[in-house]
């Protein structure tokens, strides 16, 4: 049976309530449904395809439908598709978890399952004040960066700070400190935000279990981007005070940044670090929560000492998203895929140049595949990014502005051709509708 | 390769922190690697088999590689793996969300998705108290069971009522009530929790935003079981003070009960439904809240009165976690899974009868496919259950007891000679190791 986009979108507004959504929206934008992908395109019931220029939320990273990765999923399942991971395990979580604990810094030497990145916050939240607590510190606060975002369950909604989520749930929060954020890229800026933090350490250190922060790039926050000097001195500041140091990778882990993981261009080694997203290559729900040996030592007693992590999610480690997430460890390595986004990189970059001219253009910026080019203040009532949004689509490109900030996170696997179509089009899309 | 369970267990114990696990308990206890599944059985590196009669944490439904759920996830792999479900959306992401609202009670019209049980609590829990908060009527705080289990995140850690896995966080939790939740399974004491609950939101109804029950079944709580008619006397008063019943469904959903939906037994209309484990028949992680049209239409509106629902997770509406649903949803279909469970339970009640006459048996219960042995109160510090766990392990049966409680919750494929095969385990346990 052959279905149109019309049909399909009538039935699904019918019965799906989407995520961060106004749905009236939907009054005049259609909602797209997408039949089959492929690389970088989506498809959909029309015979349109689009550029998936965001990564499908930032998860995708060598391509819908990728071949490999299909193959690998494909033979799991006629072996085993989830079993329990107390008392029991298999191989696809054992194997992920020691290439984790290689790849990622030194210290991260023991991996903690979850299904998305909010719970490996909650996780790494918890684990923190348990360890605490266990060595009788008993530490209640959480300090977390200004225009910081770490997800949207209550304790994850907590240390985050982008009002536009937070603001309505503040009662139901948890009470955490925030600390500036370097204000642009530049030590200047790093340093004199490690100021405000060591002044705040100085007060509060005593009463804080954990520092949480998105290394680099602050995601939802509109892509903002700070020197690691503050990741340095960060990590120097919270081991002074005896704080965990939680780096939130969830975003920038998996070559987003241009290093595997962002904390690498400060070379520290934080307590906790956080993964989901490019984890499984975009395929599958999955989080991990990496930590010391330290940590995992002061749980580790007779069961009746009553110290041990009971957190628990039914599908905690499933084997099918681990084979995925194998499988894409795999094509990193086989590809070599960090050094060849230099060059992919250095493309944007150079396509990004011309945008420095337009007057509409606050400031552009890239950090390996993160491309960004935010626009001058314009009222958030005037939806500006929404208007680029349909703009773009209109032409086959998918991105989704957050407020006035445009970004482009392509996967991995684009060509040089296609991010000159994503470029020209956002370039388009300023100078004829703003 | 070859692999041995000890060579695959130590390697494991190198890199994994386990879910609800105090990781000192394995320098005793093997770990055992799972190498795969077919069916009821699990099969280990050594050669040795498992029956697996507790669906893998209470998700597996239709046994592990199934090869009709194999088949569409596969074909589904050479279309579409996932795509964003903001602004775009999917078939499996529609047809599911359409077979839910059909096969849910009355009034629950609208489905929003997430990964986890914990994510979907919390989702309903935000909904909630933002509904109200659009109506202009700021509600705080949370009613739950006494003796109830919502999950581990910070906001499903609040409602829950279970010491274990509540006391250490007590400083970071929401302020929430708890209800006595009826004592056992008689009519009276149903009446006689409705009587408490009456008195609480005669107090503080008006403040109340959400009560949030396990209907019929507490399961982490020591698999407690109550009369319906609690859930009809709550589903009133709930009503009479403005107050959403949200129905967690995430354990009992699915055939689990005996009913497709526990609150079929009271035919009662809950304001949110949240569903997860057995919604993939156990393959992988999905959850969805389910609400009505009332709940919906309070968030609808022009958006720049920003009263949207902006909860999201990049992996929110996986299409391969939506396609195992629809596959597991048609089996149900074709096998008429409801109606022949009917005498798989009934099989498991007959089995249970002898167990009433050892002394060390305090109470026996079934629901549906939920069979239940509750021995006499033993110091827990002795570990019964654990005693039980290594038992049956050994003669290939895995259960595992809630401390004192041991309970029976096996996948819906299962035959009646496997089933004598797993009570006669635990019968000649308690017996020889008690």
């Amino acid at each position: 049976m052959e279905f149109s986009n019309k049909e399909l979108m009538q039935k699904d507004i019918n019965y799906i309530w989407h995520p961060c959504t106004q749905m009236k929206d939907h009054e005049q934008i259609p909602i797209i449904p997408i039949k089959n992908a492929k690389g970088v395109y989506l498809y959909d019931f029309d015979g349109n395809k689009y550029i998936d220029a965001i990564s499908s939320w930032w998860v995708n990273i060598f391509g819908h439908s990728n071949e490999y990765i299909n193959n690998k999923i494909k033979d799991q399942l006629d072996l085993l598709e989830h079993v329990i991971l107390a008392g029991f395990t298999h191989k696809p979580a054992i194997d992920l978890a020691e290439k984790l604990v290689k790849i990622t810094p030194d210290g991260l030497n023991k991996v903690f399952y979850a299904d998305n990145g909010s719970s490996a916050v909650e996780i790494a939240l918890k684990m923190s004040y348990h360890y605490h607590l266990n060595v009788n510190d008993k530490r209640t606060l959480f300090l977390s960066l200004s225009n910081s975002y770490h997800g949207e369950t209550i304790g994850a909604l907590s240390v985050g700070d982008v009002e536009l989520y937070k603001k309505t749930y503040k009662p139901l929060l948890l009470k955490c400190i925030q600390t500036p954020v370097p204000k642009d890229q530049t030590l200047q800026s790093a340093n004199d935000a490690l100021l405000s933090l060591e002044n705040i350490l100085k007060k509060d250190g005593s009463s804080i279990s954990a520092f949480i922060v998105e290394p680099l790039v602050q995601g939802a926050g509109g892509m903002h981007m700070y020197h690691e000097e503050y990741l340095r001195g960060a990590r120097e500041l919270t081991k002074k005070y005896g704080i965990h140091l939680i780096v939130d990778e969830i975003m920038t882990g998996f070559g987003r940044t241009g290093k595997m993981f962002a904390c690498e261009y400060a070379k520290i080694e934080p307590d906790f670090m956080t993964l989901s997203k490019g984890l499984t290559g975009g395929y599958l729900p999955l989080s991990v929560v990496m930590t010391t040996d330290n940590v995992y030592n002061a749980f580790y007693c007779d069961y009746n000492e009553f110290k041990a992590f009971l957190h628990s999610h039914s599908y905690t480690g499933n084997t099918l998203a681990c084979t995925a997430a194998i499988a894409t460890l795999e094509i990193f390595e086989k590809e070599n895929t960090i050094e060849k986004n230099v060059e992919l990189s250095r493309h944007m970059k150079k396509n990004m140049a011309r945008f420095d001219n337009l007057k509409n253009v606050k400031n552009c910026r890239i950090l390996g595949m993160i491309a960004v080019i935010e626009l001058t203040e314009i009222d958030v009532k005037k939806r500006v990014g929404l208007k680029i949004y349909e703009y773009a689509l209109s032409r086959g490109v998918l991105v989704r502005p957050l407020g006035n900030t445009i970004y482009v996170m392509p996967p991995f696997i684009i060509t040089k051709d296609e991010i000159d179509t994503i470029f020209d089009t956002i370039y388009n899309a300023i100078v004829e509708k703003l």
